[in-house]
């Protein structure tokens, strides 16, 4: 297989991406940030399920950042993620006036999906991940495109832009993929110092637990929060959020509910300065 | 040439698209609200001069509408519309689920370029109508999408819409269609009253006089911005506002200013209870 072909204007990926298309294949898309760990690996295998011809896009999108975020410091290493992208026709790595031109005004936004989780902790945040996914999808103009569930809201926020703005394009999520140990697997996590490394376990060892509560037949959303919380609380830095929430509204449950549909367990906290998101869901 | 096939579906509108394009045909959209007059046939014109194959839809668009504004009574005539759209190949039009499945969530808002003019008298009208316009893009894929210069501010936020959301679609703008004594073609003069029609067209009249002052070497905003407002305040139950503004940004000239770059002269007023829109481009 071939190594990717890098391009960096949308003006090359959309002539790359027309031009498999008018070949009969199928396009799919990996929106990332970079740094990619395993967890990316997956996705970009999971969209050649789907498709014939693979685009990976690498962007560190500032309008997601809040302005006391990571923007600055968030790992960057374009050569070092092009090796890993096996099977990747084209890595689409725009400059940041690629994405948003002169003059730029333009919002997606997504309403009530993005008030839940981590929407009141990064305002704005759903608006500029919505925003750069429609600007993608115009672009390369897949028919599949795969997000992990780690983001469990992003995902859900995704589809429902997709849905609602009526784009031809498929969304399929990809379970978490983890470290051996349980953590899941982020770009984040290379901040995390060798003291914090072992703390950051807590998140995903607070949801197993849950699991496994459920799984016995526990139903109270409140003891199942607790579970998570009461770990997680025990080495955080800060707590976020331990929410049960419902699995397609995102609407939280309160503790005194009892768990009747689909739900997910979302953390979000931060160990030392390094913030970190886990799920779950129990259906 | 056979008439055009109505379709009411997004599925089959997209079918209709995605067979012309992949015949080498060029797509061309018109989107309208229908009540269709001699201004939207000059659109279809325009749109087959830059397309094989062209759509226009006819949607009365909610999300575009005020809660005391003219949604129930805005007039509808699908199969008079019909007629008049010769050279078409399809008409979309579709039922309002169609265009915001269950759960609509999504809005494509644009910032500053929504403050002016119409924007603080309809509050959400221009998200609503960037947001229609984004779907419509989706479905259909034209390569090139007309709309009338009457509706200037919608125009300048589509052409924004598409520039920012990287949709690759040619915006044309197509000059205002006036009736032979000059009042803007638009769906609303069915509105009019015998009483009001006459009065209506102190719009066009004010305008043509500032033009006239322009031409003869006026440039002082405060002046030119009078002559429109003298003649329109006289019949006008109402006036909403009449703006030199810049052409580009949209961003009023202050009285006082003096016109250096394309500007254009926007009035809104109500006659009898009959909104109406006019404006001219001075460069």
């Amino acid at each position: 297989m071939p190594p990717p072909i890098v391009v960096t204007t949308a003006f090359e990926a959309r002539a790359a991406c027309t031009a498999a298309r008018n070949e009969g294949q199928r396009v799919g898309l990996v929106p990332t940030m970079g740094a990619l760990h395993d967890g990316h690996v997956a996705l970009v295998r999971e969209a050649a399920r789907h498709a014939d011809f693979v685009v990976c896009s690498i962007f560190v999108n500032p309008t997601q950042f809040g302005p006391h975020e990571d923007l600055a410091r968030y790992p960057r290493d374009l050569e070092g993620d092009v090796r890993k992208l096996e099977g990747v026709a084209v890595v689409f790595a725009p400059q940041v006036t690629a994405m948003y031109p002169v003059g730029d005004e333009t919002r997606v936004d997504v309403g009530r999906l993005a008030e839940h989780l981590c929407g009141p902790f990064r305002p704005g945040h759903f608006a500029g991940v919505a925003t750069v996914v429609t600007k993608l999808f115009a672009v390369v103009g897949p028919c599949t495109a795969v997000f992990g569930e780690k983001d469990f809201q992003q995902l859900a926020i995704v589809r429902r832009v997709a849905t609602d703005l009526l784009l031809p394009v498929n969304v399929v999520g990809h379970p978490i993929v983890r470290e051996a140990d349980g953590l899941a697997m982020s770009s984040r996590n290379a901040y995390l110092t060798p003291v914090d490394r072992p703390k950051a376990l807590a998140l995903s060892r607070g949801l197993f637990e849950a699991r496994r509560a459920f799984d016995d037949g526990e139903r109270r959303a409140g003891v199942l929060r607790a579970l998570v919380h009461t770990l997680v609380a025990r080495v955080a830095s800060s707590v976020d959020y331990v929410t049960v929430a419902d699995a397609e509204a995102l609407v939280p449950l309160a503790d005194d509910a009892t768990v009747t549909t689909r739900v997910v367990i979302a953390v979000a906290c931060r160990v030392g300065t390094t913030r970190l998101l886990d799920n779950i869901v129990l259906a």
